[in-house]
């Protein structure tokens, strides 16, 4: 067993939306090596902004992006650059995603190998974020990218926002990096058999972290208008604590109460596999079950 | 999507249980393979066979079921071998298994080249068996087995046993063998909170195919002595038909006619993902759940 692969998942969000060639270039890390997938990539022009979505072997893909940064430092410059997305570097944010034989505190180990890389190879200061940080005030990324490029000069001044690794001081052109490990994110939305935009509101509310529901539960409600029934759109932020099943059947339960089914449900995009064996363990009430039992996964070992 | 691999199992019974260097030369094609996974092999003396659980490619696993065909013709004589379990070759069959992006006509179409190859290159003649069979009295193994490696001369005397391809009477030392395409099996215990076995009894044979239950459901009752409980014992011979909820739900509706709860369940060795994604989409009422959505799957096209 220990010669399993560990896989990670990783989010890298560059400071480039419009220049095709710039993008193919940082985009080219990712396709050369064999070990590393490049599973999706949106070139937002109005952000101005490349988001890159990619699995692999630790190792393979801590390479990947460590040219792929290299890359976007040489050619992305912060002093020139506009878009309505905020940031403060050319290379602006990257996750680590835990997703097979990997702990999150395995991922955290990764990131901070990266950043340390990242610092020395290109003389970017680092920030570590989310499960990665160093201090409470650095665990959200909103907090260390604000005031952005243009202050964050003035902004390092303060010893609270000392990098964690790098010079003191932003690169010139790039900026500065945030660099963490998170859990993978679900985009889960649950239909309603009913029009009214009240009920779904509602019962957002009542799941959501800040409504007093599920701790990793973001949700809003939205209206469906050509099938005329509405929705409750959220995000997991942590499958393992705030579960798929629980927050179905809180929205089951809380639509019952107005006399409202669920016509139906799903998740939008990808999710790790962990997260939908949990629910059939659930269902089954199985006392162990292990990705390892699944007949397709021991290609990934 | 169109450069996505196919992805069977196979499980290649062979007559060789206890000499360790025939066996070592058997496994060798699957392992030297880099798209073939040798998962699992059990080579049991009393029986005197040896039964290999591989997954890969359409293509590699073709490649390396042939070269494995190949030693045990040449190793294996069928006139000196003797065991528990009836046989009827030095290969005795050989399943393919759908599992990624593969179709069980394709699996099928993958056991009929496989078998016209095995019969040119080996000079063995083939029968195909289950979803491949090209009569309904040759779907059952055991009917095309029946009389075993001694008496198999005078069977295919008769037209009613031609073989699929190949020669018309056995080869002098290797017999014949059975290859064919057939689903996935899934062993899924349930544990009643009871000691009282006929109560597990009569749910084993409500939920079975030759009580009434389901199709593709087998089932019997054992007592877990140390644990005070009995448990349902099943195999599940077509996940897609007779699912792994239905079976679920069914037994606990019995058991509550008894006010006997269920305990725990598990599914003993493999199962491919589709069975599992199958129960969450069902629990969470999800429209549509494909394999692909799968982060970790990615790693597999």
């Amino acid at each position: 067993m220990s010669n399993e692969k560990k896989i990670v998942q990783s989010v890298p969000n560059f400071s480039e939306g419009r220049n095709k060639e710039v993008i193919e270039r940082i985009l080219d890390p990712f396709r050369k090596n064999g070990n590393v997938r490049l599973l999706d990539y949106q070139a937002d022009a109005d952000h101005n902004r490349l988001v890159v979505t990619i699995i692999g072997e630790v190792a393979s893909i801590a390479e990947a992006i460590l040219e792929a940064v290299g890359v976007a430092v040489s050619l992305i410059d912060l002093r020139v650059h506009r878009g309505a997305h905020p940031r403060m570097g050319a290379v602006d944010v990257t996750p680590f995603i835990p997703l097979r034989q990997t702990t999150m505190e395995e991922a955290a180990a990764l990131s901070r190998s990266v950043g340390a890389e990242i610092a020395r190879r290109h003389g970017v200061p680092v920030f570590l974020y989310e499960k990665s940080a160093t201090a409470p005030h650095r665990e959200n990324l909103a907090s260390i990218r604000k005031g952005e490029f243009e202050a964050m000069g003035e902004k390092m001044k303060d010893p609270l926002w000392k990098p964690d690794f790098g010079p003191d001081a932003p690169h010139p052109s790039a900026g500065v990096t945030a660099v963490g490990a998170r859990m993978p994110l679900i985009a889960f939305n649950v239909t309603l058999n009913t029009e009214e935009e009240g009920i779904a509101a509602v019962i957002a509310r009542k799941v959501r972290f800040s409504g007093g529901g599920f701790r990793y539960c973001k949700a809003i409600s939205v209206v469906l208008k050509e099938k005329k029934q509405v929705q409750v759109s959220m995000n997991l932020t942590d499958f393992k604590r705030s579960a798929l099943y629980s927050v179905f059947e809180m929205i089951r339960i809380e639509a019952e109460r107005y006399g409202v089914s669920i016509s139906g449900s799903e998740i939008v995009g990808l999710a790790p596999m962990e997260a939908l064996l949990d629910v059939a363990a659930h269902t089954l009430r199985l006392t162990h079950l292990s990705a390892h039992q699944i007949i397709e996964s021991r290609l990934l070992d």
